[in-house]
């Protein structure tokens, strides 16, 4: 069973400066984790929007195809738009979106990984027409000396997955779209698997096919192929909406241990879990047939969208594996296991 | 000026045996074009349904997990069924789907281009968990004494595309899936450019984001990367439903000339043309402003999806350029241009 930290939400809202002075923090959560040195750094989902908005007004930031930050006015009652989910708004006509926030990445340090301090300017801000929207949702990889973090490009044409490598989290090469829309919760694998770079990726396809986690293999972590499904969604129960991979994979004695996300169709975020073989990433052997971590606690249930518990980042020394999630999208909380345990509580797999 | 073929239709349904003797062919289109030797070859999509279908019954094909084909039958009261689309049976209570057809791909040889012997057996024929629907739409491109043929693999899984490569059309060799779904009209170039191969692909994004033209690149065919929009769908007019890239890319003296399909919002699928530098293939330098060939002939315009014009395959000679065309989902058509008259149509885009 996970224990939650006492000190939870770690991270919130109100703790972290604003990128910009007209901008408020609505979220702060989904944070990618690596350690690095004698800290624990994370890479948090900041997502902010305009503080003022008059009555009657939806003002949306975005970039232009030029990567200025700009901002969409929508009068409330424009027959043409819908707004009535509040993370959005939807031109009927056209069938274009506007998003009614915009994420950046904000790095968080720690020593204890318990106490963050968060960066008070962005450590990634969205900047090329892929980037519109806003970036979300990053996950850390460390390969040999290089961080390999992917994330979440969202723009009008749609949620795709992008990379960028550091070796010290100052300076920052950009490697574009590794995954085209709509596909996200990339997770990159720590070590080549019989000579190529591996990852589970989670594509969102159009019209039918269902939200799924597929395996793919690289060369050189910019070209992706050998698509494989590894884990379905299922018809009915936690997992019935979607499934993606979280936490990048873990190397354990008894294989690699993943730990993703799962809803169902009311939206509930739960954690699964899954091992695979060392040499067979695509083969799950044994597996939760229940969540791993539901949402319970109060930072969990209520929120800026309530039931979600969502893992980017993990850290883990000696047998203890300390995940750092998400919350209702809008903090970030800690729980921790010890690995054994949590393996043990995984169900085999009738081998196929 | 496209100038039809005077042939017209040059393959039908009725001119091609089934695959399986209780099977009937309802299309022979969307084929894959390549010269080799002294003849053209195409690589047909046929798409079969059973013959025989009780009244009040619709009798679904598909290919079980393990890869036999099977046939599932539907009750048309059954209520919890969708079957008002003749392609397709929807699954109300659990978004399923299954498809009123199967497709595979049949091998078509001529000599002079427009009189096709149609083997008598598949060429390839769905055999994997992703191709449990069926494979349509090949695109084959040489290069070198390789041939690339990439696929439409359709499953429950959704859209996804496969690659195959022969050096002889006898044996085949798989290389699995490419694009993970909902990715299809994929175009590959025949020759590397700045040392990667490279295609034009079209993810289907859930939830927002427009079915437009990409572009990736590829050390090895098999692993892609580096994705880049290149045509947009529009906001109204013969483009506003979709684009999709349609014969693969053709080296002219002025640039890659690609020839790509569009569809508006009333699902009429117009054929368009663009023009990209040797050494950019992401930046369109001349487009189409209207279609270059139309639905306008009865072959065109009525048939199993009337109104639909759609090119996968061409063979050039000189400066002639011939067509092969999808008619109306139903039949193969041919219509030849000069490519110079065809690249004078297009007109020049102002340089950003």
């Amino acid at each position: 069973m996970f224990i939650r930290n006492p000190r939870n939400p770690l991270i919130r809202p109100q703790d972290v400066k604003p990128s910009h002075p007209d901008f408020e923090i609505i979220g702060t959560f989904n944070a990618g984790a690596t350690s690095y040195g004698d800290h624990v750094i994370l890479l948090v989902r900041v997502a902010e929007r305009p503080t003022y908005s008059p009555n009657g007004v939806l003002r949306c930031p975005h970039l232009t195809h030029e990567g200025e930050l700009t901002i969409t006015e929508i009068r409330r009652d424009d027959p043409n738009y819908d707004t009535s989910d509040p993370r959005k708004v939807e031109n009927r006509r056209m069938g274009e979106l506007l998003l009614t926030s915009i994420s950046h990445l904000r790095l968080a340090r720690s020593q204890d990984g318990v106490h963050f301090a968060v960066d008070e300017r962005p450590w990634l801000f969205p900047s090329t027409p892929d980037e519109g929207f806003g970036i979300e949702d990053a996950r850390i990889t460390q390969i040999g000396d290089v961080y390999c973090i992917n994330y979440t490009a969202v723009s009008r044409y749609g949620v795709a997955t992008a990379l960028v490598t550091t070796r010290d989290f100052v300076t920052i090469e950009r490697h574009g779209i590794i995954f085209p829309p709509a596909n996200r919760d990339v997770t990159i694998f720590p070590e080549r698997i019989n000579g190529l770079y591996v990852c589970y990726h989670r594509p969102m396809p159009a019209m039918f096919g269902g939200y799924n986690i597929w395996l793919a293999t690289s060369p050189d972590l910019k070209h992706w192929g050998q698509h494989k499904l590894v884990l379905e969604a299922k018809l009915d129960g936690w997992e019935s909406g979607r499934v993606g991979s979280g936490v990048p994979p873990l190397y354990t004695e008894g294989g690699w241990l993943s730990i993703y996300h799962a809803a169902d169709r009311q939206d509930r975020y739960c954690l699964g879990a899954f091992l695979t073989p060392h040499d067979q990433p695509e083969r799950i052997i044994a597996y939760s047939q229940q969540p791993i971590l539901s949402p319970e606690s109060s930072y969990e249930t209520q929120g800026f969208f309530p039931n979600v518990v969502f893992a980017c980042g993990a850290v883990s020394k000696d047998n203890l594996l300390r995940v750092y999630y998400g919350a209702a999208d809008e903090s970030i909380a800690l729980a921790e296991i010890p690995i054994n345990t949590l393996i043990d509580q995984l169900t085999p797999v009738a081998s196929r």
